[in-house]
């Protein structure tokens, strides 16, 4: 195929004759498809039959300390399930506090708690003038929500296939005393799928921040979500990183469940050091008498163990692989060659990220949307909902069924291709 | 029995003598049992067996308006919960929100969101010089716990058996902008078992706050929770009062089924207008993507509506009343005529509340610890952990059986003679 921008005013005319021609069809189509949010199929959930079915009797509801799982107590999590994540993100049990059903809720309460009562004994964020967080971008609409809510400035960091621009991170953090934290998505990032390198992260752990309460949010929440048997990105442990490095209350990390079990029934965890679990710990006590102990327990005698919950892991990616194979498929079809798009290959997590030529990816996702396919919202991927060059499109494959998701990523290259030689036809002007 | 009061000198000394000796040979029991907290006992834990058991089967697992519980979505509950909890408060559900598993981090939450956003508009209250909330005594020390955490000022107000004392509930909000709140736990109020009466809530009601964003924190924790099937504290319905008074965005109602179900693994949920239910969804929007609708399905199917809630409450009160009971019968045998101590005899709830002697409740409570016997700390139902009097006790009758009840009520009885005992004795110094 040519490269678009190799055709002349002539042949993207007629080019775009034979597009609207499609892209009208397909609207009678009457579509109702949706790839906006990295939910699992019913397919997947279907698969935790087992789990739902789960029975814990009455003469099993004791964690293996001995404490009543139907009563209350056992503010950080019960022992069991505390070992569970922690084998999860390759960590110390006593490093993990084990939450309720959301890690989303976590992060939202760790920004809160630093506003309102500050890090470790340091002046709380909401009595400073200003506040600011790094957001590598692309990234999750979800964090810099919380972080816009809480009035704290944000500022985009550019990122690579090894991770955010270090450079940068490196510039902002250990020069200015207003930089408190920075969002991360270290393993299949969020959308693009990216890994961290053994490098990004050594260099993370390494940062001399000018605030001594600045921290790490690394939201480690596919820490297990591999597509394949063979290939895993593999993610060096921050926290032992950080340690070894001087740094170790510098970084939160959180993880959950809900995209291994169920979203909104799993179970959500943070790893810290001592001395930080020690001052969530005591937050804590005030918040809550503590969280739902008989799913935790659920957790447990359902996986068994962190083999168990790997290779409960494999048979979701059985599910999901396909399905970004088959957008990729279709994608490489249909825009190889013509230059007007690029967009990931990602071995785990649950999203691609789709890069549209400058100025193209709003009106992409409205057209989608006009003939039944909701897309993200086009900027969604970045602070305050402004993507600066208006190119990025979230992708998100696991919903629809195989056949949906055909007809969805058909209709989503035919948009991006009408609206890419929309724009090439106003170099003709 | 002669008032201790009516004793001379001699006859304090001999009963001290008796009183001590006593003492000195229950120490010797080497008693380890708990009154401490409201947690409801193994027994009652047992009968809940069939909810514990209870499958959903995945043919089972969509709401009624075929929404999926095992996904993402329903951000404030699941309808057949809210109707479910909107009963259990004689509300509408569209006033009800269903949460996670405790009403207490709802209540923090709430508080925080406040602090950091303020109230339908108005300023936030971290940015304001102060902020005060009223707090009916003897009352919920976890309430104070946050209150205080925040650094809000509390302001005691004595309790009488129709609730707190309006005169000065409307003097303070009604005068003060700084008065932003009150904790409220109008049925069978925690530690006394009082129920406000309906002049006390109409008074509620008809408040004139000099602050706009003030706020009722009306924690209705044991509105189904009576001891007797023919005896129940009667309490209006807040909400259609404030409505009826021209304040509808007033108050708000917090419950849960913490002690319905299970400690921990119930749900919860907040009452409240609808200018405040919008205000609280798009905060929750930025906080969590929703609670667990499983545990909301698994509610709704185990008790079906609320006369199966009720008929169940029922049986939670065959096991708790004999241990209310069990406790009023030593209290009245033992220090009835005394007039060194007065007690509530409460018809549902939780707790008794018991006054010693001004100056005698931290010793009596010491007293107790050390033969083996645990109270909720003396001074922990004000703010501050400050009793002024040190008189109040909270006694905690559900988690010891009825046999363990029985030998730590009379080592209570008897740490409170001999505390009066040693107090009086202080006169003839």
């Amino acid at each position: 195929m040519k490269a678009y921008k190799e055709l002349g005013k002539e042949e993207l005319l007629a080019l775009w004759e034979d597009l609207n021609r499609q892209y009208e069809e397909a609207k009678e189509k009457g579509l109702t498809l949706d790839m906006s949010r990295g939910k699992p199929s019913p397919a997947q959930l279907d698969m935790e039959k087992d789990f739902l079915g789960m029975v814990i009797s009455d003469a099993d509801v004791t964690t293996e300390t001995g404490v009543d799982c139907r009563n209350y107590g056992l503010l950080d999590g019960i022992p069991e399930a505390k070992r569970l994540l922690s084998d999860m993100l390759n960590v110390s049990p006593e490093n993990v506090i084990v939450f309720g059903n959301s890690s989303l809720s976590v992060m939202y309460d760790t920004v809160a708690r630093s506003m309102v009562l500050g890090v470790l004994g340091n002046t709380p964020w909401c009595k400073l003038d200003k506040v600011k967080f790094l957001c590598p971008v692309p990234g999750y609409d979800r964090h810099f929500a919380i972080t816009e809510q809480f009035g704290i400035e944000m500022i985009n960091i550019p990122m690579s296939e090894d991770g955010p621009d270090m450079d940068l991170v490196e510039k902002y953090v250990n020069e200015d005393p207003a930089v408190k934290g920075i969002w991360c998505v270290p393993k299949y990032s969020n959308p693009q799928g990216y890994t961290y390198s053994d490098e990004t992260v050594k260099r993370f752990a390494a940062l001399k921040p000018a605030a001594k309460d600045f921290r790490i949010f690394w939201d480690n929440a596919y820490a297990i979500h591999d597509l394949y048997e063979d290939k895993s990105g593999d993610l060096l442990e921050i926290l032992s990183e950080c340690e070894k490095a001087g740094n170790p209350d510098m970084v939160y990390e959180f993880c959950s469940t809900s995209k291994v079990t169920f979203p909104g029934a799993g179970i959500a965890g943070v790893v810290a050091s001592a001395a930080n679990i020690e001052q969530i710990k005591a937050a804590m006590t005030i918040q809550t008498i503590g969280y739902d102990k008989l799913n935790q327990l659920r957790h447990v005698k359902y996986f068994k163990n962190i083999d168990g919950m790997k290779a409960h892991m494999m048979k979701h990616a059985d599910i999901i692989r396909p399905k970004f194979e088959a957008i990729e498929n279709v994608l490489a079809k249909e825009l190889g060659g013509l230059e007007i798009g690029a967009w990931t290959k990602p071995i785990g997590g649950y999203f691609i990220s789709f890069d549209a030529m400058e100025g193209c990816a709003k009106e992409i996702v409205e057209k989608c949307k006009e003939a039944g396919v909701v897309l993200t919202g086009a900027g969604a991927t970045y602070p305050y909902k402004k993507d600066p060059k208006d190119s990025n499109i979230r992708i998100a494959p696991t919903f629809p069924s195989e056949e949906e998701l055909r007809m969805a990523t058909d209709l989503f290259v035919l948009c991006v291709k009408l609206v890419s030689v929309e724009k090439l036809l106003q170099n003709f002007r």
